[in-house]
C-alpha cells in the first residue's frame, strides 16, 4: 500500500487522543509500522512556537482573527513541507491530530471568517494537498468541554463561548457531509463503542485500499 | 490636515533611520507633533515575536517562503489593526520603517513568489489600506550591504545573495514607477544630499495637502 495521511478531527474533548491509539493499533494489524504522528498547530520547532503564540496569545494584545489564521497556515505549511510530505515520500504513514479542516471549522465556522478568504488562503498555501482519510469525532460542545475541563486549564481558544463551538461543530458537520474522504464518528457515546467504530471504519477503508492494490 | 501614514522603504543600508529623523523634523515644521513610529516586521508585542522568528529562524528548520510570507502578514495585520489604524483615528500621524511594499519587493521580487498569491494575500489581509506617501530610498545593493555590514552582524535575510537584493531592488523600482504615492529618492549619494531631497519631497507634498485643505 502507498503511504497515506490520516487525520483525526473534532472539538475539544471529542477523544482525539484515544482515537489516535486505535488508529495506530489498527494500522499495525495491516502491517503498517512506520507511522509518523503530527499535531496541529505545531509539529515542527517553528510551528510549536507559533502554537504557543496562538494558544496563549501575548499579554494585553488582541490577537486578530486574521493574524490567528495566518499563523495557523504558517505553522501548517512548515509541517506539511518539512514533516508530512517528506514522511509520505519515504513511505511512512502520517496520522495527524487536526489539520486544515480544523481551520475551516474553527476560523471559518466558529469565528465566521469570510469563506472566500479561507478558500483562497488554503488554495494558495496548500495547493491540492489533502488528507487521504479524515475521522471526524462528532460531539456536542457542552459534553466535549466538560471532558476537556476535566483535563485541566483551558487555553485561549478553549475559553470561547458555547455558541462559538456550536458554530464550529455545525461547520464540521456540513463539511463532513460534503466530502467523501471525511467519515463522521459519533463520539458522544462510551469510549468502547467509539473505539469499535473507529476500528471498523479504518479496517473497511484499509481493506478497500488493499483490494484496489494501493 | 487629516492624519496620514508615511512609509520609508528601501534595501538594507539605504538610510531609513536617518530618513526617519528628517521626516519627523519636517512634519514638526508643519506643526505636526503627534507622530507614531512603527517598524516592520514588528511594532506590537506579538509582531515583535514574529519578527524574531522571521529574522533569526529556528535552528535546523528550513523556514519556507510561504510561512515567511504568512508570518509577515500576521505581524502586519496586528500592527495595522492594533497600532496604525487607532493612531490615525485619534489624529496622530504614523511614520513607518517598512510596510507592505517590502513584502512585494523582497518576497515578490527577491524570492520570486507568485504575484497572484502576493496580490490575493495583500487584498484579503489589508483590504484597501495603503500608505498615503512612501519614500523609497533607492540604492545599489552592494553599496547598501557595505553600509549595513558596518553596523554589525547580518541577520537571516541580510545574508541573502547579491542577486536576491538585485531582484528586490528591481521590483522596488518597478512598483515605484507604477504608483504615484511612491517617491523615489536616490540614496546612493551623501547623507546631506539625500536628506535635502527627502525634506524637499515631503515639504512639497505637505504644502499640496495644505493647499487642498486636507
Amino acid at each position: 500500500m502507498n503511504s497515506k495521511f490520516i487525520v483525526i478531527e473534532g472539538l475539544e474533548g471529542a477523544g482525539k487522543t484515544s482515537a489516535h491509539a486505535v488508529v495506530v493499533e489498527t494500522l499495525r494489524e495491516f502491517g503498517i509500522d512506520d507511522i509518523v504522528f503530527t499535531r496541529e498547530p505545531g509539529g515542527t520547532p517553528l510551528a510549536e512556537k507559533l502554537r504557543t503564540l496562538i494558544k496563549q496569545g501575548v499579554a494585553e494584545e488582541k490577537l486578530t482573527d486574521k493574524a490567528e489564521l495566518l499563523m495557523l497556515y504558517a505553522a501548517r505549511v512548515q509541517l506539511v513541507e518539512n514533516v508530512i510530505r517528506p514522511a509520505l515520500a519515504r513511505g511512512a504513514w502520517v496520522v495527524g491530530d487536526r489539520h486544515d479542516l480544523s481551520s475551516q471549522a474553527y476560523q471559518g465556522g466558529g469565528r465566521g471568517m469570510d469563506p472566500q478568504l479561507m478558500a483562497s488562503l488554503r488554495d494558495t498555501v496548500l495547493g491540492n494537498f489533502r488528507p487521504d482519510l479524515t475521522l471526524y469525532l462528532d460531539i456536542p460542545p457542552d459534553l466535549g468541554l466538560k471532558r476537556a475541563r476535566q483535563r485541566g486549564e483551558l487555553d485561549r481558544i478553549e475559553q470561547e463561548s458555547l455558541a462559538f463551538f456550536e458554530r464550529t461543530r455545525a461547520r464540521y458537520q456540513q463539511l463532513a457531509a460534503a466530502d467523501n474522504s471525511i467519515v463522521t464518528v459519533d463520539a458522544s457515546r462510551g469510549l468502547e463503542e467509539v473505539n469499535a467504530d473507529i476500528r471498523r471504519v479504518l479496517r473497511d477503508w484499509l481493506q478497500r485500499l488493499t483490494g484496489r492494490g494501493e
